[in-house]
């Protein structure tokens, strides 16, 4: 589970809490508010989970090794680009990831604005919480407790899912880091190649990393389009007399 | 909803807005500590279904006109008399009893002691929240959030078609013959810049045709991709000097 930028002690506290009830480990926090990251860490009874959580500096860098990351919170405001999952519908989609050996994150933004359009582009989909439209805004804690309790909800209520077979090496979903690097030589292809223009770079930036998260691109494929694009851009670099 | 016996005005603020966020409205309070209930009533933000709650000084008066009453908490430490249901498997027994006219509480305890032995007496049925062993106890308001959450689910669990966008065309897929014209740009510039011997390009050829088939592109992502390439070959067959 990834925290954006949380503010409230109590809300780290309480999403930390609700990880342990449902027997979730792994936190990363990405650029917390210190001195409130501090207190919540050090608060008395704080789970061994919130003393070992891992902070980054940006939600590329925490999120590097999954091949699965999920954004939550209301989507009212924006129009996300990517598809929507209403919160029961999540668990499925997980447990296959996971089955195929994959890494999944789910992410959580500030309590105050939520994630952002650039933490949204990490997001190979977006899962929507079934809050009424007159109260749709949920209290950190709680949001972190109902979407982990739809997690685990399915093991308790339905059939576990088989173990991953040994096809898994060849269809295992590419790494968040693997697609930011794809990403990279893509783009730097296009501006050796010339195909669009400075105005454009940023827009094309966004685009592309939504792209490549939609095309759920295996590391096997991943692999050969960077092979692919470096061969490329070797040979715009170096042109052949 | 019941409350019995709160104490912490945050948590009676989380427990309301919870209601607040899954549309339900009436909520009623046992024996509150006084001056803790007054703070959480006259709370900024509070929502109205806090400032309308019902005070009562015992559960049985509370769930007097509720035809099915069920009780929340552990319940490893006693031996209840009354059916368990795991929480996954409540909501279509609210549910009936709903459709058949009654009205159903669902009761809270306080956060110290849960509820007495004398509380569940007066429950139908008691719902437990499958937590980790490890660290069983969840937070009231985290609690409250799960439970109703659960309630609600059932009714939004059916899949939603991922949001329309504005325009059809840029979300339609890309037919084959457009993936074909595609392919063959990809290979040309893959000769182009000398990425696969003259023995793989049947195979290759084979792999990319798979490839573009199973990233499931729109038509949109086909022109952008084919313009991409086709200044690509552009500029590999034209040096500039």
């Amino acid at each position: 589970m990834v925290l954006v930028s949380p503010r409230n002690p109590l809300n780290i506290g309480a999403a930390a809490r609700a990880m342990a009830n449902f027997g979730f480990s792994r936190l990363s926090v990405v650029a917390p508010f210190e001195p409130n990251w501090r207190e919540a860490r050090s608060a008395i009874g704080a789970p061994d989970l919130l003393v070992n959580a891992v902070e980054s500096a940006t939600l590329a860098e925490a999120v590097s090794g999954c091949t699965l990351v999920v954004g939550t919170g209301t989507v009212t405001r924006r129009k996300p680009e990517q598809p929507i999952f209403p919160l029961p519908c999540l668990a499925p989609r997980v447990g296959r990831e996971l089955a195929g050996g994959g890494r999944v994150a789910v992410v959580f933004g500030s309590e105050k604005h939520g994630l952002t359009r650039e933490d949204l582009s990490y997001c190979h989909l977006l899962v929507e919480i079934p809050t009424d439209p007159q109260q749709p805004s949920m209290n950190l804690g709680q949001a972190v407790a109902v979407c982990l309790y739809e997690l685990i909800r399915s093991s308790v209520a339905t059939p576990k899912i088989p173990p991953a077979t040994s096809a898994t090496l060849a269809t295992s979903s590419a790494t968040s880091g693997r697609l930011d690097l794809l990403a990279g030589v893509i783009e730097e292809t296009m501006q050796a190649a010339g195909y669009s223009p400075r105005v454009m770079q940023a827009a094309n930036r966004h685009d592309l990393r939504l792209l490549l998260r939609r095309l759920m691109l295996t590391s096997h494929d991943t692999r050969r389009i960077l092979g692919l694009f470096r061969r490329i851009l070797w040979r715009l670099n170096r042109p052949v007399r």
